[in-house]
């Protein structure tokens, strides 16, 4: 992050017309974001939302509520013709709310996909092997899923972008997500394995087992090699959107869980990145609150989300904007001719 | 609220196009809305915010860090010409990013305004009488002020508000506030008593006294009269905008402690205003959560927001409409063609 404009931003944020930190959280992630953007006004122009799909050998183990079809009939459904505008999804209809950009890719669905002019098209196979019994991906499928993700983060910012939010779809994708978190972080499965789209007792302490399963078959805590073996190619894809906008010197809002642990790699891959993230909402998922500890970046706010999509991520968008405005826009108090605090003068 | 809008809303969400429950705390604002609107797919047109301005005969008694010529300083900081459009307050770089109108009374200010055509002129005095000592208002000047408030909100809603957002600007209000919280909710004031625009210590142990030297002149009870005692202008009038919104059917958000304190008159008085409440954030000030205790309302937000103006209100909105837009723009699992969850079905 750019530490003058940081610098800059907090002396004009002391001038501003209200009290010395009235504005709580805003005031950190206003600046944070002109750290970012590199300046003390920081005016941000797009928001763009990209939902990487894709689905998970290990969802034939038994970890989801869902079936795998799910993923490509959610993918035809962020790109249908509705009423409404393009996509059915509640990722469309939050992003038509808050003015965002929606852009859709699969990076690995287990299906054939209908033709479709804004699908994005990264796909090098049907889904990931099932990461319990082997690699889920090869290196090589990593680093490619990494660099799509990336030009579709290219494209978004060329589109008008400075603001972007990875988000996915794939059934059964909590569970690569624990594993990551688990082996970055330290932890047990246990301690990062929650109920995902919404699985039943008997099947959570299946979805710990499985992850322990996983855990086991590697000791590896090298990130792109543990990307590899319990990852995703929708995670793989928005580590790539992250470490791209970062390159770029773009904002990346943080969605949920699964967000979370390409977050992960990509601070460990590069620890500058977390300058560039900006967390949603704590969502519902426990390893979730791990993670974040992790990164030492506060959500902003709590509504208990756990859809993904980048749902939480389009929902926080406002705020970040709104941070940036307060910054850009208000007047300071020599400006505006209002009288300072009596006991700071 | 519309019970059978609500059911309605309910089963719709049901059939919509994600996990149960997966929207978390924006399905039951999604519920709330539609009851409130009275259609299972609410479609709420433009968010206004009226930020009603008052001046405080207890601001004398040095409760505040600011002297009272902010507020009209402030009042003119509302209205102000910026090179990024009308108002260089927080409120105003909020509303802009938001899309939200902006309206500006003068509740009682304690000053000379500057005619302004987008300042509403309410003020029967310049501020009210000192709270400590005397009754801050008469009952006849506070009935005015709630239906100066009341028609404001009507005009808001003819210029196209289904959204409104009481906000205040007033040295000195957060003592009245802390009051009216004490009476109406039976908790000392010490319990309720914030650092509004942040004093220190000495005048935060000074502020309790002069709040229990108010509650300690009367025993009443009585919402108008606890409002007439201890309140303030734009208390009274953010309270007229609440009732009329409620009595349109439209959504209330409710901002911070102050206008939380209107809040308590009000589902006092009618009940039923209850339901049209959408709390924005929980705020810095300590009597904010006993105040959404006694509503049983969950704010949004976290962010430790203490400005007043309506700010968290206006932050809050998109959240508000993006839980609109899901229940009315989401396709169902019918219609997206997506299988539902194996282990519900």
């Amino acid at each position: 992050a750019d530490a003058d404009a940081m610098d800059r931003a907090r002396a004009r944020q002391a001038q501003l017309t209200k009290p010395a930190g009235a504005l709580g959280d805003l005031e950190d992630l206003a600046v944070r974001l002109a750290g970012v953007l590199g300046s003390e006004r920081p005016d941000p122009r797009g928001v763009a939302v990209i939902v990487a799909a894709g689905d998970h050998g290990v969802a034939r183990a038994g970890v989801s509520a869902y079936p795998s079809e799910v993923t490509p009939a959610m993918v035809a459904n962020f790109l249908a013709d509705t009423p409404a505008g393009p996509g059915g999804a509640a990722v469309n209809a939050l992003a038509r709310t808050v003015g965002a950009r929606v852009y859709v890719m699969d990076a690995g669905v287990n299906a054939d996909l209908p033709e479709h002019p804004a699908l994005v098209r990264a796909a090098l196979r049907r889904g990931t092997h099932d990461l319990s019994v082997q690699p889920a991906m090869s290196l090589d499928e990593v680093q490619a899923l990494i660099l799509s993700g990336a030009a579709l983060a290219r494209r978004a910012i060329e589109d008008g972008a400075d603001v972007l939010i990875p988000g996915e779809m794939g059934i059964g994708n909590t569970t690569p997500a624990a594993a990551i978190t688990a082996r970055l972080l330290g932890l047990d499965a246990a301690q990062v394995t929650g109920r995902g789209t919404g699985v039943d007792d008997a099947r959570l302490a299946h979805k710990v087992t499985v992850i322990r399963m996983a855990l086991d078959r590697t000791p590896t805590t090298d990130p792109l090699e543990v990307l590899a073996q319990f990852g995703g190619f929708e995670i793989a894809a928005m580590l790539g959107v992250m470490l791209q906008a970062a390159a770029m010197r773009r904002a990346v809002i943080l969605d949920g869980f699964v967000e979370g642990s390409a977050a992960l790699i990509g601070v460990t891959l590069a620890p500058h990145l977390r300058d560039s993230l900006f967390p949603a909402g704590q969502c519902a998922e426990i390893g979730h609150a791990a993670q974040l500890t992790h990164l030492g970046l506060k959500p902003m706010f709590h509504l208990n989300l756990r859809l993904g999509e980048g749902t939480g991520g389009v929902l926080a968008a406002p705020i970040l904007l709104g941070a940036a405005a307060t910054l850009r826009e208000m007047r300071t108090f020599a400006e505006a001719g209002v009288p300072g605090s009596g006991s700071e003068e």
